[in-house]
Parts: C-alpha cells; structure tokens; sequence
C-alpha cells in the first residue's frame, strides 16, 4: 500500500490530466466565475495528521456540505424530535423533492436536499433572527477546526438570494403544510447564507473529524454529538449525500460523503479519517466530477471502504 | 458488552412480549398461512461459529432476499455490463418503481426492486430454459451453504405465478422498452422460483459469508466473487435493501441488509458476522417489523455498526 | 319544455332541501365565513331577457371565474403569442400543476389552473404597477356589465396574500424557469387581487354574454374580442374550467363553465344564454357542489347542450 | 360560404402541397408500411347526403376510434355502472396513465386511453369468449353503416399482439387491482382484434351518424342509444378524445372528435354532419398531423363549431 503523500501525489497528478472536469455551477453568477482547473485534497488521520496536496488550503463554496453541520447542530438543539419534521429517506429522483413534499405532506425525504435543510434552518432560527442562528453556525465551525477565519462569502450569498427563486417556492411550498415556523424569507435568510460559507479542503476535512471518531473531536477529546447521532449523520451521508447520485457515490467510493455544487465533497471513513477534496466541475448528478473520481481511487488505494472486512 | 448468546437470549425475550407483530404478506396467499409469532435469528460470527435462538432452523420463504444471490451470480457471470440493464439508486418511492421505468426508458433503479431483479433473472437465462436457471441459483445456495437440502417451496412458487399480475405488468413495461431478451414468462419463471425458495434463519446466515469477508467464503477460503463486487453488493444492500424503507434500516440498524416479503431479514456486519432473522410480520414498507427491530437491538448490543469507528 | 322562471323555481326549490351542500372553502379565512345556506341563479338569455331566483344579487367573491376575464384582456393584447407562454391542456390531475410545470419547462398546461393566471396577470402587468393593471381588470368588468359598483373586496384580498404560500411557491418556480417577466410578488399582487372582485349571479352572467355571442356583447353591439377568440376561451372552459372535475363537468352538464372556490359557475350556452349560479359548498374537486347539480338540472330542463343537434 | 364539394376540393389540394406530413406509426410494424402519401375525407351531412374526396372509399386500420364504437356498445349493456370501473376525465399527460392508474387505484381515467378501452373489452366479454365479443363489435358497426364488408386486418391484429408489451402491462395491471373480470389475455384479444378494424372514411363517416342525431340514425331512424348517453359520448371525444392533445382539438377544431394512430380521426357537429378524415403521418401527440390541419380547416370554412352560436 502507498503512503498517502504517494497517494495524494499519484491522485494530483492523475486528475491534472483530465480534459473533461464537468461542468462548473453557474445558476448561482458567483460560483460561475471559479477557474475549473483549481483542485485539492486534504486528508485527517486517526492521529490528527494532515496530509494536503494541490489547492488544499483555497477556500471555496462549501455550498450543500453545510448541510452537514447545520443537522448536527439542529440534532444537537432538538434532538430526534427533528425527525418530526424531516425524513431520513433517499429521494430517489432529482426533481421528486417537490413532487414528494406534495405526496408527503410538505415533510422533506431527508436534511440533505435543499427543502430538509430549510427545514433544519427553520428548526435553527428557534424565534431568533437569521443574522443570529448565522453566527451560531459560524462559530460552530470555527469551534470545529479552531479556526477564526472561517467566514461567508457575501457575494456569493447575495448571489443566492437574488437568483433562488426554486428554494423561494420550495420554502412557500412547505410554509403552505404548516412545517416552516417562521416566515418563509428567515429560513431562507438562513440557507442562503450558511450555503455561502468559503472553507479551504483543510478546514473542512478538520471540521469533519468528529464523524469518524463517534462524536468526539479527536484533537481535544471533546464530544461534539452523542455517538449514536454521530453514526446517523454518516448513515444519512451515506444514503442521500449526493443527492441522486447517493448510490454511485456509495457503489463507487464506498464511504459516506457529502458534496456541494461548489465543488467541494466531504468524506468520512469512520476511526480512520477525514477528506476532503475541491474540483469545481460538476458530473450530471451535480457533484464534483474530479472529486468523485478522486475519492474513488483515494480509498481504493488506501483500501478503505465501510464494506471491506 | 454481552456475550452473543446472552445479546439472542435478551432479544428472543423482548420479542416474545411485543403484541404489535406486524402484518403477514397476504397478498400471495401461501405466504398469508405462516404464524405470525415465529421468530428466530442465527449469527455466523468471522471465526464460523454459529449462534441461533427461536426457530433458527424452521425453512421460510426468503423471497426478496434470493435477490442478493441471484445478483451475485449474475455480476459473476456477465460483470458489469450488467449495470447498462439496471441502475444503482435507491428508488426513494414505493411506487416510483414504474413510473421510473418510464422516465428512466425501461432501466430499472437497482437490482432489488422487482423489475431490476426481474432483469438479472433474465440475464441469467442466458438462453436456457427458465429451470436450468432455476437449477443454478438452487446449487449456487447449497454450494454456499454446504447444504444439498435447500429447495424450492412449489405451492408459493404457483402462488406467486396466479397472483403476479404486477410482476407481469413490469416485466411486459421492460420488454417494451427492449430490455428484457427472452419472452416476459421466462424470466418470470425464473424470478417467480428463485423467490420461492425455502431457507431457515441459519442457512441464510450461512450463505450470505461471503459478503462479510470481502468476496471470499471464511470456511472453506474459496473466492465466491470478486473483493470490490462484494464490498459493492454490501452497498447497493445498504442504500436499497429495503425499498423504501432503506434509508430508516441504514440509520436505525447500521449494517448492510435484504428483507423479503416473508419476513425475512439478512445482515451483513463486514468482518465480523452475517446475521438472519426471522419474524412473519411485515411493517409499513414491507420489512420485517420485530425482525428490524432485533437486528437493531442486536446492532447496538454488539457495537456493530459500519458508520462507528 | 317549462318556462325559464319555472325551471328556476323548481330548482331553487330542490336545492334548498339539500342536507348535504358540501363544504365552503376555508383555507382564505374570510371565505369560510360565508354562509352555505345562500344560493342564487341568474340567466341572461339572447334578447337579454334577465332571469334570477335566490340571492342571485348578492355579491360574492368570484375568485377563479375572474380569470377567464383577465383571460380575455390579456388575448385582446398580446394575441396568441400568450400560448408561448400558457398551454391549453387539461392538467389531469389536482396535483400536477406543479409536477408539470417542472416536466414542462414552467409552461403551465393552461390558464385556468393557478399557475396559468398568474402568468397571464405577469402579462397584463406590461410593466405597469399591479393597482394600474387592477384597475384595468375592474374597469373591464364595469364595461361588461355596465355596473360601475363591481369592487373588490380587499378583506379577500389580504387574505389570500397573508394565506397564499402555496401560489407564492407555484409564481417562484415559474420565475426560476424565466416564465414570469415581473418580480413574483407584483404578478401575485394582481393575482390576488382580481381572484377578490366581489359579483353577484347577475353581474357575472351579464359580464360573459360575449362569450354566448362570438365575442360581442349582444345589448350594445360592440365587438368585446375577435369571433374565434370567444370561441376558443369556450373552448379552454369546456376543456380545464373545473380543474380534474372539467369532463365531469362535460359530462354532467354539457357546457362551457368556469367555476371559483368561492362556490360561484359561469356557464355559456352559445347563442341561447349565459347562466350564473352561487352555492358556497364545494364537492371534492373543489368546484360548487349545489351549483354544479344546479347547471345541470337547468341545462336538461331546457335542453341546453353544446353535444345536442 | 363555400359548398361542401368546394370546401373538400380546396382542402385536398392544400394538404397534397404539404412537405412534412408528420411520422407513421411503425411501433405496430404493419402500419409503419402505409404510404403517408394517402388522404381522404368523407362528409355525411344531416340530410344522409355523402360528399368525399381523395382516398376516402379506402380501408385503414381505425385504431382506437374503434373505442368510440365499443364504449357505445358497453353503455347500452351495463349502463352508467360501466362508470364505477372507468373515469372521464382526460388523463392530463401521455405518461400518466399507468402512473395514475396507481394512484387511482386501478382505474383508467377515462375510456380512450388504452387502458379505459381495456376495461370496456372486458366488459364487452361479459363471460363470453373473444371471437364472439370480437363478432358483436363488427355486426354493430356493420349495422350502423349497412355496409357487411367491414372486416379485421388480421395482419395488423397479429402484429398488435406481438408487439403490444405496453397492453399487457396496463392489462396485469388493472388486474393486479381486481379491474379486470376476465383473464388479462382475454380482454386484450378483444381490444386487440377491435383496433385492427379497417374501415374507410365513407364508412367511418357513416357509423358515427348517430352522434350528430341525439343517438337515432338519421337514415332508418332507429335508436342506436339513448339522447343523454350519445351526448355524454360527444363530451368525452371532446375532452378525452385526443389523448395529451384533446385540449388542442378542442382549442383549433372545436368540435368532438376521436383520434386512431392509424391517421383517421372521426368528428362530430352535432345536428349538421359526421366527418372522418384519413392521412397516415401523426403529429407529436399520436394523432393525424394533416388529418387536424384538414378539420380544423374544414370546420372554420364551413362555420361548424359547438362553441359558436
């Protein structure tokens, strides 16, 4: 087996020679404008080693990968009573999210398409101000990787905004079965902003490792969320991380992981480690091209797999 | 952390008091004769020893489950040109299987819905006459198991056939589209059979080794199937194994899993066991309810889990 | 074959023994507060002879029967061009309005489901202010009905405002496929507002006499829009005008009608009379239970049938 | 306004100028040999005068305007409880009706699409078997048109069945709902057998007069079904009539009208003419691209509407 800088650079150099690396966002203007070369990779072990390579400590959208931290904090705050609210099924059909809110009562399939998350926002909000709950998610994240600089990027924020005419109708859509709280324009006050935070590859494989470790920050010891919730969040990762491409991700890959359509994805390979890794090209499905591929041969390489021995 | 045979014993007890069992399938009417209050589970741990509690070793019809063999024996014999005939998502809505088939030209979402395991009988035909198939799914199960009794139940076989006007509509959609190659009735034929096998608790457990040990059967060393297909087989079990209900197995127990219709449930715990339970009767998505909530219970008892470190 | 006012006698008659009137519309707060046991009738036949029984001049909120008026405007405007637009299909079904739209681009299937009106008050608007375009409505139904009381009654139309997500999601969706030119909130403020105008029987049948003319309004002569046009907007009533109830409605009654959750139906018998009836009870799709009964049983009486010789 | 024989003359000549005529059916392989060159039309006028043009004395395959003819036959045997097994509604979308078929239980929307016909068949069957119910169609059109040389193009027929995977699918399924009395196979020789009809314009023209006559046969005055059922009849070509395109029909024909894959279509003006067209190609919606062109024509230059005057 290789070390993981062989890996890393084997990966790197590999990836670099892709023609064809998807097809970057552009119904959010800001993310239309990043260079579609840019690629990295950061990898956290079991020992708190970082390994990096390529565009690692570039921030960029995290976009969807938020999802995570938001369900965490919300699982934190109201505890399994969010399941009231939120499904913890695949959706099966990228544009079933509306259909189905119509099926099922305006009760999303699961947090990690954009109405659930709306609804984790809604849950987050609690009777505060979106300007509020935004900061609480910020400091969570700068909580996670003991990093201050962990910010949202405005432009890109305003740029959800102006442009979010679908995440406005699902949220109506929802106010309409009685599951928002607040007004519709709080929670996605909320969304719009916590989807725009810029992390680099580093951060967020360092924000992630309580994941892989059953709740607990490895570097401080300090639980983060009950063990249990912990293993759910990766079930979820798991079975709906990729929106319709959460089986490919889970047959090809093998591990959980969450993307965003700034290019990032997340992965967590449990008592092992975190990745993360940033190629803005987008596959059919949405999801990081390259980062797909470069996941794949990653934990093929270092045999890592939740369905291996 | 309990032994094994305490962990059975506990669970065999809290079942026996739980009045709500779920419905018994009635809908093919040999399976609506079984008595609801069987229950029985069998562990085959890594080291091959085997455990049992309850009626581990009465023969049910495992239905939905011979669908992970049948799989198993059709990627072993076409790889994976198979994937062009079938998908590997989730299909995220009970009843989406065929209005998918529509908007998806006839390729089913994944080989453990009906019209995707309808599909690998037809590739196991291969040209043969629907009973040579049926005879190579039957000694692939007793080569597994080291077992020459297991055998097919011919009164749900044509019970299933009389009552399958469903299973015909998808199979007669498929041909439609051309992706069936031989007539509707004989890869009917063949599904019909292979769903109608009669296996008990530990000659499930017995023969689904191979997925926990990487391809490889533990006791005998032979290679039943290639490292990356098994740990893929565990994948598409943990993201479709039970319908729509995938999502809900994945977070509350943890591990990979096949559910039939006849209550039936096998788990899959890499490196460690394979588990069968169980219990006649059926929850909301078609599951077995006790049989969900002892591999749960059984899960957390042992610290088995793939999303924990 | 009885006189019209006999016919209208016996009917009255009959629908005040009705127990079961259906259920008056509550999910707009203020049209749950009308009382059901209210019902009117008004004919204006080809001579303009004015036929009424029952509380046939008391206003009441015409909600979707506005919108084969604003229909009407907008085709006088814009011409066929509005079909780029707005479909003219059934929709099939109550639901598919916004599964459609997703399938079909955000074109709706056609004017009369509340997608489609909202895109026809974003034509109407042409870059006025939504009181400009209002005002336009209102003053177009005053020359119809040469009636200048018609008003809206803006409790109403706070109330769908305040009440409205569920239209709020269906104008955000349009908008996010680019079918809507103005900001959604300026096409829902005519929407809501011209969905309030407060008629009675009497004003509504006098207002659609130039549908029963081919398009000219029979007491003054004057072309109110072109001979086919009138002819297609019977058509589009016949067709869509009682959402998943328009072919019973075919059916049952056998005339062009548009029907208002407010328990109001516009009904044309082309070249014979203009009918309008009131019964605040709605049937399960949403259309005038006694209103629909009515229509039909007046229809027979007078053998009125677009299907007859 | 121009003669009949005028009007028929423009029109052949307009339509033989067309380049793009539209695509022939050739998923049932003996139609996809028609030359799409053929057109013809044939009028019967209230006065059992015959005006023709073009290829109108040549048989075609009459496709599903044969459902006209057998929903006919079934009303007058069972009556409105042929209602409880079928609706009449349009189905709103080409792809919904097996999708709503789920959703609605089983039962088909309406009794023009495929699978409403079915259901007729099945009716039709009454216990008997397919040859005799088979026998009963041709001796009741045979009747209408006092013509004996009405025949089934048992090519075609065999060919129906041969390819019809889509039949047997939407046959097991309304099975597998308890909607069909008969085995699937049976129902659909019956269905398969009345779309393989030929008939030519003259004929088909001549079957359908009493639908223009409140159910009488102007010629013999006999009573083919009662007034209020031949009117009904008229409202569900109208709004069922067309499959996804009746709307449209309406819209630019404006008068009811049933549609064959074969390229006729058969029309209605209630109290004036019956009028069958013939041109093989189809537009989008899988009914006669000129055959539309050519009533749509027709009825405008003759002033026949029944939403006029």
């Amino acid at each position: 087996m290789p070390t993981l800088d062989e890996a890393l650079a084997e990966i790197h150099d590999e990836m670099a020679d892709h023609i064809d690396r998807g097809r970057v966002a552009d119904y959010i203007p800001q993310l239309g404008k990043v260079d579609p070369a840019r690629f990295g990779i950061a990898v956290v072990t079991n020992d708190n080693g970082v390994f990096t390579i390529g565009d690692a400590d570039e921030t960029f959208s995290i976009q969807s990968i938020s999802k995570v931290f938001t369900l965490t904090l919300a699982l934190g705050e109201v505890g399994d009573s969010l399941w009231k609210r939120v499904g913890r099924e695949p959706s099966g059909n990228a544009f079933n999210s509306i259909v189905q809110l119509e099926q099922e009562g305006g009760i999303p399939r699961n947090p990690f398409i954009n109405a659930g998350a709306i609804v984790v926002s809604d849950i987050l909000l609690a009777g505060h101000e979106p300007r509020e709950t935004i900061g609480e998610i910020l400091r969570f994240l700068r909580f996670l990787t003991e990093d201050d600089t962990i910010a949202i990027d405005e432009a890109v924020a305003a740029s959800e905004r102006a442009t979010g005419f679908r995440n406005f109708a699902l949220a109506n859509y929802m106010k309409s079965f009685g599951n928002l709280r607040h007004p519709p324009e709080m929670a996605l006050g909320v969304y719009f902003h916590h989807c725009a935070i810029a992390m680099s590859c580093r951060q967020l494989a360092l924000a992630g490792r309580f994941l892989a470790h059953d709740g607990i920050n490895p570097a401080t010891g300090h639980s983060v969320i009950a063990r249990q919730k912990a293993r759910r969040i990766n079930a979820l990762m798991l079975t709906c991380g990729h929106y319709d491409g959460s089986g490919e991700f889970a047959f090809q890959v093998g591990i959980p992981g969450k993307s965003g359509v700034g290019g990032g994805i997340l992965g967590i390979v449990p008592g092992q480690a975190t990745l993360a890794v940033w190629s803005p090209g987008l596959n059919e499905n949405g999801n990081s091209k390259l980062g797909t591929l470069a996941l794949g041969k990653l934990a093929k390489m270092m045999n890592w797999s939740i369905f291996a021995p």
